[in-house]
């Protein structure tokens, strides 16, 4: 095996490899209170909503910390005390918001589905029509620990029509999937700085209804997270509240500008879902199988089943396929052995390629696959 | 006026002016899961708590966000709903704890002081002798509002004898100014990458007692801000528990590198101290006065009193001195008229000489101050 003698490649879901252009973004120090850099924050907003088609209805609230800092900011914010909140639940990010829920003492109703299986809007319309004191649905959009996605525009028309306030953490799609407001209304979307978008991890944002932003004053339970705060504040001065990560923003800046010289939304989701291929059908010559069926699968990261083998670790694998200069990502299934590989970032389907030869040589390497490829022992149960 | 070909030094609280070499160690993206990144959190948490001497009680659990939200998990996870808090308030930062406690549900009891005066232990510790209930004892080490420092060896001893929970913000002290918990015991200490240890903002911590962390289970308002949830998930994994801010964690990691290599603590001082005298020596002889005595006043950042001349504007004024080459900070006194101008960051006593050399030059443009200096304009009233 050759030294590797460049930075190992990301396959994880945030964060994940970034152009050499975003980091070197950051070789600056900016003021906080400087006119320039406040704009640069400004700038920022202003694209996060008109990737949704929101400038009409919609602001974004940038918040320091990671994306779930700005999941718990917005439901804190703009679920209000004493409100109800139906979370349908396939996966671990669905059961964070009904943790966050419960801290924050809002009540929930969990929806659950198996987490093979993407939300059934139907489903999800008669719970709303049997409990008119459900006041808002939150929604994982693309569910980051199997990699399912979830059919967001049929679940925003039934929200819609039942005339309730929609919340979507589209922390692993927003970018990359369409979402448009006009056509799919939410009252919040939350996403950060180091998913598609191609930033480095850091903030989160959340892009609000002004109508229900402006309604929200007091709700929250905290000074820091309170988003309602921190927009007023924005407004009035241009500022964060607090000492924004100036770093942070000021490469998220430039990695937007790469995201529209690519070509918007439409050009990064084909590239990735041209990523997912790559993976998913060199991984399937491998007799390495997705957890998710395709028709389910998001083009942001893959669910693969363990091999089923005696010989197999996780740790070994992922430090075989680490010193072949690649990074994957565990599991997050608590019953079915898995491991995860993210398909976003500066990455190209050759880069995919070469990842699943590192996958093929790390189990050749022990003894869990021949060197020719799958084997009986690679068959998926 | 010759343009400037460099960026502008940041004479700030922070964010701040850092090192080439810090900002160059964000130009690789690191996996959050993966053993190398979690070895440098793990790093950086051992040197910060030795900072303090304080390896043998003390834990240092990180925090995404800024220094604020380190302040509000504290005092979150620390202190136990219907608990009391003594808060000392002399400026902007005692007065953001009173509002979190507000926020939280705490009851607060604040002990008001001037601005322009250090707190009282005597007075500290009466409060606490007559109200028993009192808990705990919120205190900022240096308030960044105005630059004065509180006597916090004194205050420490009051605290302890009176046996009490001491919780310091020492968001612009630490690392600068000698903290010592063998000597000025403290249940927790919270402050953040981007001040005197010149990393790059982003992240908080906070260094707390093991067996008061151990026992704050439960106690947080928020899932994102529950330190006890963090400290305890990082034990079991070495991660942190969401998405760090990779690249704010490895520049701290290398700005802490730079940090022992300078002498450490002692050292970084010495230079804030001298960079502190050359400004204000500097400031002296334009007739430019700082707002605190010489006596209360901490090495991180200095409030001058603003000329009292009618040609001058605090905007006028920083966008000249932005044109030659720095940055300053406004003032962050309601009612009195300032500015104020940061020591700490990568900058050496001949950088503030220059600072001072553009702010003549700037008032002289204005037509506050003659160009040979002072003029009877200039005395503060």
């Amino acid at each position: 095996m050759h030294a590797i003698d460049r930075d190992p490649l990301l396959l994880t879901p945030g964060p994940l490899t970034t152009s050499l252009r975003t980091k070197q973004a950051m070789l600056h120090d900016w003021g906080s209170w400087d006119a320039a850099f406040n704009h640069i924050t400004a700038e920022v907003c202003r694209q996060l909503v008109d990737i949704v088609h929101g400038a009409e209805t919609h602001v974004c609230v940038p918040l320091q910390g990671s994306g779930t800092f700005s999941v718990e900011a917005a439901l804190g914010t703009l679920v209000p005390r004493g409100a109800k909140v139906l979370v349908p639940n396939n996966g671990a990010y669905c059961a964070r918001i009904l943790k966050i829920l419960k801290i924050l003492g809002r009540e929930a109703v969990e929806l659950p589905t198996a987490e093979n299986c993407p939300f059934d809007p139907l489903a999800i319309e008669s719970a709303l029509m049997a409990d008119p004191d459900i006041s808002h649905v939150a929604l994982v959009h693309c569910e980051t620990g199997t990699g399912i996605l979830n059919p967001l525009p049929e679940i925003a028309a039934a929200v819609a029509r039942q005339q309730r306030g929609l919340i979507i953490d589209a922390m692993s799609s927003f970018a990359a999937i369409e979402i448009d407001v006009r056509t799919m209304p939410f009252d919040a979307l939350i996403a950060a700085s180091g998913k598609c978008l191609e930033g480095v991890p850091g903030i989160g944002f959340v892009i609000a209804a002004r109508d229900k932003l402006a309604a929200s004053a007091g709700n929250s339970h905290s000074l820091a997270m309170d988003l309602h705060d921190q927009w007023i504040y924005m407004q009035k001065t241009t500022q964060w509240r607090f000492t924004p990560p100036t770093h942070v923003v000021v490469a998220l800046h430039e990695a937007l500008a790469q995201y529209q010289e690519e070509g918007g939304q439409a050009v990064r989701g084909a590239r990735y879902r041209a990523n997912c291929a790559a993976l998913t059908q060199g991984m399937a010559r491998l007799g390495l199988l997705p957890y998710v069926a395709a028709q389910f699968q998001a083009p942001i990261i893959v669910t693969f089943h363990a091999p089923q083998h005696a010989a197999y670790d996780f740790q070994t694998f992922y430090q075989g396929v680490r010193e072949r200069g690649f990074i994957l990502y565990p599991g997050k299934l608590t019953r079915i052995e898995t491991f995860r590989v993210g398909c976003i970032g500066a990455l190209t389907p050759q880069d995919l390629v070469h990842v699943v030869d590192a996958i093929a040589a790390t189990l050749a390497a022990m003894g869990v696959m021949g060197a020719r490829g799958a084997t009986d022992a690679m068959a998926v149960v």
